[in-house]
This record gives C-alpha cells, structure tokens and sequence, in this order.
C-alpha cells in the first residue's frame, strides 16, 4: 500500500487532492470492514487515542470514539464537563500531560478557534481537530465529499448548494475548502447577515433565492440554524428564516430534478429542513453518519503511520 | 440450545412464561461464567451496543456496562448530559444517528413512557428498556424473580408483597406482569395516594396494613420513596410514611416467619426500609445485584441472536 | 518474583520501606512497558476494577484508567455527576452495589477524608485511595517518590522541600510519610497560615523564607495554592502569595545550583511556579505524570495477588 503520511489533521484549507483522494479510499475499505459480521481490525493496536471534548457533542464524540474501538486503539474520553479546566489549567498543561501518559493520537474538540494547531505545535503526539469554533471540522467535510462520491461517482464538475448559516458553520468552511480543491462547484444560499464578506474573494458564487440557488445545483448540503442567531439579531426569527431558507419538498418540486440533500445533524426539524425532505427518497443523511465513521477510521489510520495492511 | 428468539425487551406485559423461563435459565448459565477467575465469555464479539441514559442511573448503567463487557460486546455510552439533546434534536434523531454508526442493540432509559417502543417501531437496531418513566423496567423485574427463584426454588403458588409507591414504580410494574405470568400470588401495601386505581381490576389484591401484608407474603420488595412525592401531597413527610410503611425489624418480629426481603436499590435507609432489615438475615439486596449482570448477560445474549454456545 | 501482598492502598502512613520500595521496582519494569511498541501486559486479565470519583478529577482519573488498560483489566467509571448519590445513597451502598457485581479493585476518590478506609473495612475488593480530603493522596507520593528515586539513584540522605499549602494538601502529607520513611530530610515552606501545627511533631522543620528553603534542598516539590484559600482569609491575595512564595526563576539563580523542580498539577503558572521554572532545566514535572501510570499499574498489579510475571 502506498500510503501518503501526514503527521496532523487539522484543516482541508490547503490539503491537496491526493491526500484527499487517499484517506476517502482508504474510507471505502474501512467501509467495508464495517459491514463484516466483525466489523474491527487489529490496525492500531498498542496505539492509544484521546479525545479531548471541551465542547458537548453527541455524534462527533461516538463516531471518532467507536472508530478507534474497530481499529483496536486504546482509547480515553475526556469531557470538559469532569476536567480540571474548571481548575484554571491551560489546555496546552492538559494536552502535555495527556501525552506525557503515552497517548500517540489527540482528537481535539474546542469552542476556540486553532486550538489544535497550538497543540500541534506543540506536543509530539498527532493531532486531529472535531472542529475548532466556526473555523474547521476537516473529518465533517470528509465525509460530507465520501458521501458525494459515493453518490455520483465523480467529484469533478458537480455542482455543490450550501444553504444557510455559512458565517458561523466550521462544517461550511471546511466543505468549502475540500470541495474547490477536489474540483467541486459551490455556490453559497443564505442571507447576507449570515455570509462572510471574504467569501466572494474565494471565488465562490452567492445567492439569497434559494430556489434559484436550487436549480443550479446537484447536491445542496442544508446547514444547521443555530437558535442563538435570533437573539444575536442576526436573522428576524426563525420562522422568517424558514420562509426563505428552509428547505421543504415545495421548494424541490417548484425546481424539478433530484438533488441529493445533506445535512451535518442535529437537524432542526421544520426550521432549516422539513421531515418529508429529511427523511425523502434524495436524502443521504443517515449514509454521512455511516460514512463518518469510515473516514475517521481512514484519518486515524493514515495519522498513525502503521504499516499494517487494512486486511 | 434451543433458543428462543425476541427482537426487543420492551416490557414484561405480554412476555410468556417460556420467555421468561428462558432468560432465567440463560442467567443461570452466565452467573456461572461470573465466579469463573476470569468471567467472560466471547458470545458478543463483533456487537456494538449503545447505552443511551436519557436519566441519571449508576447501578443500572454500570451493570449493564459490565453485561457488555463480559459478553466481549463492543461499548459506546451516552448520556443525556454530554448529549446533543440540549440542541434540540429529537430522540428518533438520536436513535437512527447511532444506529446508522452500525449499532445493533440500544439500551435506552429514557423519563418519558412509551420512549423504548417508540424507537424500536423505527429503527432495525434491538432495543431494550433499562426503564422508561414510570412504565416499565423489564431487566430490573428478571432479575428480581430469578432472585427469588433461587432462593425458593419454584415460583408457582408464592406469595409476593410489594410495599410502597405502587403509583409512580416502573420496578413494581414490570414485577406485576413477570409474577403473575409465572404463577406467584401478588399483594400490594401502601397508602392510598400511591396506590393506581387500576390495580384491583388486574386481580390483585391490596392492603393498607403493613403488618397484615406481612404475615400474607413469603417475600417482601421494598420499594423506594422518592422524597418529590412529599412536596406532591401525595404523602404527608417522610416520618409518616415511616411510621406506617417503613419495614423495620420490629414488624418483622411481630409478624413472624422467615420472609424473604428485596429492594431494588437506592435505598432510603431508615425511611422505607431499616438498616437491620436490609443487611438482616433475609435480606437478598445485594444478591439481587450480582443476578443483575447475569440477567443482563442473558437478555442481551438471547436478543442478539447469536448461535454461540455459552461455554 | 518475591511478591509483597498488600490488600488495599489507603496511605503511605505506616507503609513501609519494603513496600515502597517494591511498588517502585515493579514500576520501573512497568516503565519498560510504556515503551514498547504495544504497552499492554496481559497482567490483570479478567480483573474488573471500578473508578469511583466523588471529586471531578483529569489526570489522576485518566492516568488510573490507562493504567488499568495496560494492565488488560475490566473497567468501569463512576463520577458523582452522572450517579445515585444525588438520590441520598450512602458511599456503602454504592461500594457493596458495585462489589456484588463482582468488581474486584475500587479506586476512590472523595472529598471526606477517610472515606477509603471505611471502605476498605466492609468490603471484599481491594481499594485504592486516589484522594481523599486533605489526607492522603499516596500514587501520587509514590511516583513523586519514583520520580525522585529516577533522577538521583539513592534516596537516603536527599533534601526535599515541600513549598506552598501543607495544610490543605494530600500530597503533601503523603509525600512527607513516604520520604520519611525512605529516609529523606524534608522541610516545609510557606506562610504560616497554612502549614498545620502537628507539623514540627513529626520531625519535620519549616521556614517561611522561600530562599533559605532552597538554598537548603536538592529538590522542591511545588504544591497547587488553591485560589479559595484568598476567599478564607489564609492568603491575603495571590498576589502577595506569588511575591513571597511563587517560585521564580530569579530565586533558583540567587541560591544556585541544580535543583530538581516538581509539581503534582494543575499548575497556576504566575502564581506557585513560573512558567520558565515548570518549563525549564531542572523541571521534572512532566516524567512525573508519565511515572504516575507506571506506579499506579504496579499498584494495581500487587494489590490483585496476581502471581503472573509482568513480561
């Protein structure tokens, strides 16, 4: 096997194709590792991973959390809930212990923006960021361009929609970065208070219709709608918000075509997306969870620089 | 082995008595593989099993973590307080999410009724009810008559009193439908307040004589107050209830005869149950634990459909 | 191998130099251990060991856990947050609860100081104190101990000062009963609001100038100033503590010397210890987290009596 190495995850902003390329292969065939009657491999045995949560997270945690489990890590959880960050400790004196007790791999989640490229720097041990405030959730967008892939067959040329709250959304941005560089169109739909100014510089397409956003479009990958944002006075309500923004079968129709709808869950139901659209024949939602398993087994193992074959 | 085969444990209403006698019996097996030196046995390589704790719980989850665990079953907890839940997301939401992780049981507590049928109308994962509302405790009723199933040796004619809040208990519930599945003459005690309407209409009879109750029964499951029903009205303090309802030794002594007494734990001591009482000579509370891991074991063995022999 | 038993850990108070000293050489082949490619001794196979903290915790629960799991043993975690204790359970019922489910080894921490030793006198497992109240905190004196042993080859004879809150502190009062013991000159350093009055019976001497302290010592053992201790009056602010009693790069040039620098964490970088000290030529304070797995697996190891080499 002719692996590519790389030492952290802490972005796609810069990652090249073949890296991509490389660890969504490497997905499929943990894919189908995960579909055997025992769905583990002995691939990082003696490897030991923590996660590091400084943030509440349902499926980020269990999904990287049962990836390590299929490929035999040993593995800590550490929450900040019953940390000693309440102690006024440093995360960097928190990651230093952390490897000083021979950890190999830190997945990191943080409401700081590059807290994991300040652990990077400066601890030994590899390091993969479950998103750094609204600034990247690399394995997200993995598995977000796996699940694409997977549908369509080829990457080049399609034609991706990401609707809604793209200021605020680590999912968009890293999205962002890993489709451009796989030769993915995107076009951004939201409204403006929710678009960041440079976005246009990134030569990205804006609308604020979203059925026109919609006819264009191949994929339309459905952001979540944070209920902070009302009271921030950034959207009018969140009901106006679903007037314009929410994707609901209406819309899909008026448009024709099938697209193939995305969501990164927790899904507000009735707000960014109705259920008969959420749970409709283009949706893929449940496929990226699955996915996402396969691509953090796919990171880790390519982050551990084990030799071992996946066989 | 001749295994019988369910798809979910919802709930002993309904449940046969060859059900039920097959989980005993499969307990029996795994209770013997837990005094081994080193007690685990490889039925549930390759199964993924989610404990979702919707409520706080520790000897429930524990003993249905170390059931897992000495089935070599795969293990990822949730609890409702690291969870996403506070993002709003639905229970059904959650529920597909980890099974689309590939999970094949889930072990949900959950407060509100009805939530563990709910799920397993919607998902192909096997479900079961570590307690939902004050519904239905299925695994904690096994449990309770393989206790007294090996202390008595049969179950058919015994006489079984449950005291306490009849009203508010999952746990008096679900022993309400194994007992009299199984045969056992079933007798309930406690005030008025606590006490469904219903429950004359399932044929059983209820007194409000503690001591009357006693000297009816072979066996004794002291259920526990919840100090809430206080501020409800429903019992005028705790010293009152005590006085009419608590089990000491005294009413032991009064009534005569070797009884045979349960708890399910936590207990109030020197509120419905004495410290004499509960670590007393008849007292099987804490064998009621230790059968706890060996019921689970054999429900989640049964449900996983597994062909492996236990040995 | 010429094993001492031992049935519980519950201080370093009357332990004796035997002990100590074969906790610390059965940590060494632990250390070899932690350096292979898989550090993972079959050792405690079939051994369940419970974690149970009363007190949140990041680095002693972690490097228990890791411990554990090198050690291939069972694991099971309980933290008061998520359990029955809010429900009036006493710490007795829980231990016996968790006992019946046949768990072998209890690792506790708790705020009362002397919870363990209750413990361990009414139930079977074997229990390990991980802290309890300001009493004892003895893995954490012996890898401090271990840590010192490493770095100066003998013991007899060595200068160690402890600086800060004696008062309030575990670790100091198990450090000073394991040196002690191990023949170690020890001296006390800080205001005289927190070093406990018993403290000169013991044979220990104290200063409360920072300078003599040093200029005395071989190595400074830095405790954690708890920030309460302003609100009760002990300090009058943390500032004034970091001027008298922080430890200063300028105070280690003005004594000379090589001193060995050690904390237990976490830190308050600025306050008891500068960042170029905890950072800098003399610091050990890392080696001693990497030191706590490895006295806690040899702990572990000698306390379960089991009669497997550790290769």
């Amino acid at each position: 096997m002719n692996k590519i190495r790389f030492n952290h995850l802490l972005g796609l902003e810069g990652l090249s194709s073949e890296v991509i390329t490389e660890i969504l292969d490497s997905a499929e065939a943990f894919l189908k590792v995960l579909s055997r009657p025992i769905p583990r491999v002995p691939s990082l045995r003696g490897v030991t991973v923590a996660n590091l949560f400084f943030e509440s997270s349902t499926r980020t945690r269990i999904s990287f959390e049962l990836a390590e489990k299929r490929l035999s890590a040993d593995v800590v959880n550490f929450t900040a809930s019953s940390s000693s960050m309440n102690k006024g400790e440093t995360i960097l004196d928190t990651a230093r212990n952390i490897e000083a007790m021979k950890v190999d791999v830190v997945v990191i989640r943080h409401f700081a923006q590059g807290s994991p490229h300040f652990l990077a720097d400066r601890v030994n041990a590899a390091v993969i960021n479950a998103g750094d405030g609204s600034h990247e959730h690399p394995t997200q967008a993995l598995l977000d361009i796996m699940t694409i892939r997977r549908k369509t067959g080829d990457l080049k040329g399609l034609k991706v929609l990401i609707l809604g709250d793209i200021a605020h959304s680590r999912v968009a941005r890293s999205n962002i970065y890993g489709l451009l560089t796989m030769g993915v169109n995107v076009k951004i739909c939201g409204p403006s208070t929710l678009i960041p100014r440079e976005i246009e510089s990134m030569g990205i397409e804006v609308t604020h219709d979203l059925e026109e956003g919609l006819d264009w479009c191949d994929v339309v990958n459905v952001l979540r709608i944070q209920l902070e944002r009302q009271n921030e006075g950034l959207i009018p309500s969140l009901r106006e918000y679903q007037r314009s923004f929410g994707l609901t079968r209406n819309h899909l129709e008026r448009v024709g075509g099938e697209k193939i709808i995305m969501h990164p869950g927790p899904m507000n139901r009735g707000v960014e997306i109705d259920s008969d659209v959420a749970d409709g024949p283009g949706s893929v939602i449940l496929s990226q969870v699955t996915h996402g398993v396969a691509v953090r087994m796919a990171v880790l193992y390519l982050i551990s620089g084990r030799e071992q074959s996946i066989e």
